[in-house]
């Protein structure tokens, strides 16, 4: 946790803010902050500052202008849905990268009983968005959208994500070299463990976006994912 | 899994290898191969080839020439040694990017008994580059060192690892950006959650690197560790 994190729900006037358990708990065993001193905090879609610990209060009272978070990461991100394990670390991991807009969507070789895994639930999923802005020093909350069936996302919701961006669908076969550096915004799709099926590739590529590949080395979507976003937009 | 890898122990005449227990497993209930249908196999620090599984005798006989392994990634990688439960996977995932070379050192930030973990046995090290390898259809075995003693990997072995490379060390503070892209080699030092102490970054200094950021967002090491050498060398 690089910055206190505090939503709007949190505020008790207009510069002070309650502070929740768990951010109790780092102040004062990590941090260890006396009654007080300053810590970095930042307000939930808003911006970051310092503010005063007020220890018997449990409180912060933010007392200069905010500041602006971290640039964006220009990608909207497709992500066949991880297994439930894999969940957690792969949305935190693309939230601290600055990735605003995640589609979570079915694909052939997810299976289907990981659409009912508990971590699916939106206190589950906010948690681990809310875990990733703290990582990042980041106050602007991703956009994250389930999409449990693969058709109706193709046809319905695709077409106006693809306006002015450069669609791409990770795939090492028919593939050309991923490009470095895009000079566009991207939406990036991103397969299974075992890639999306013929099926798949053919209604992406249908939909205007173009199959890449990172060579002959095959890497796991854990690693893929940072590797991906770090070569089409390296000025993070 | 996406390669057996064979290792010349596993050699009982010119083409023919016997497949240990857990590739046999791999074979009959991943594969799902038959007796005599083709499985594609690596020789450790050799090539890639075809081979022909024979299921009676558990192994494999290879009938054409190999060919060469994925090209190398040209960095050597200087990390503080992360914690026992991430080494795994950190040494897995920068094996499968096409590291070879790869020096853990301490950090005053490192934990001393890090050093003690059973996880640093060289049978249970070679296992975590082994699956690196696997994953990535690579052959070619890093070279991994340890080095439980920071000044000594500084004053010793330093200077002849930065011949020919530009020295590069991750650290957010008086830093310029993380170049984009190197033509040359590089030797990237990443240090542990929490950074490099003072005396640290000017011994890296000192020995002529020079201290890069990736902007306002701090990573995991996880996470950084595969943005930092993508950027650096996109055509992995």
């Amino acid at each position: 946790m690089n910055l206190i994190l505090l939503s709007a729900t949190q505020q008790s006037s207009e510069t002070t803010y309650q502070l929740n358990d768990r951010q109790v708990q780092h102040v004062e065993n990590i941090l260890k902050k006396q009654d007080g001193d300053s810590i970095r905090v930042g307000i939930l879609n808003q911006g970051i500052g310092q503010g005063v610990y007020r220890r018997d209060a449990g409180s912060v009272t933010i007392h200069n202008e905010l500041l602006s978070p971290p640039p964006v990461l220009p990608c909207t991100l497709v992500l066949a849905l991880p297994r439930p394990n894999m969940l957690k670390r792969t949305l935190m991991n693309v939230t601290a990268m600055g990735v605003k807009e995640i589609h979570l969507i079915h694909s052939s070789k997810v299976e289907k009983s990981y659409w009912q895994s508990p971590v699916l639930q939106p206190q589950s999923l906010h948690e681990f968005l809310i875990e990733g802005l703290e990582q990042a020093k980041d106050t602007s909350l991703p956009n994250l959208h389930l999409h449990p069936r693969f058709r109706p996302f193709v046809e319905d919701t695709l077409p106006d994500l693809l306006l002015e961006r450069t669609g791409l669908v990770a795939h090492p076969y028919q593939a050309q070299a991923c490009p470095v550096a895009l000079a566009t915004p991207s939406l990036l799709a991103i397969g299974p463990e075992g890639g999306w099926n013929d099926f798949e590739v053919e209604s992406f590529t249908q939909a205007g976006m173009t199959c890449v590949h990172l060579g002959p080395r095959i890497l796991k979507v854990e690693t893929a994912v940072p590797v991906l976003l770090s070569r089409l937009h390296p000025a993070l």
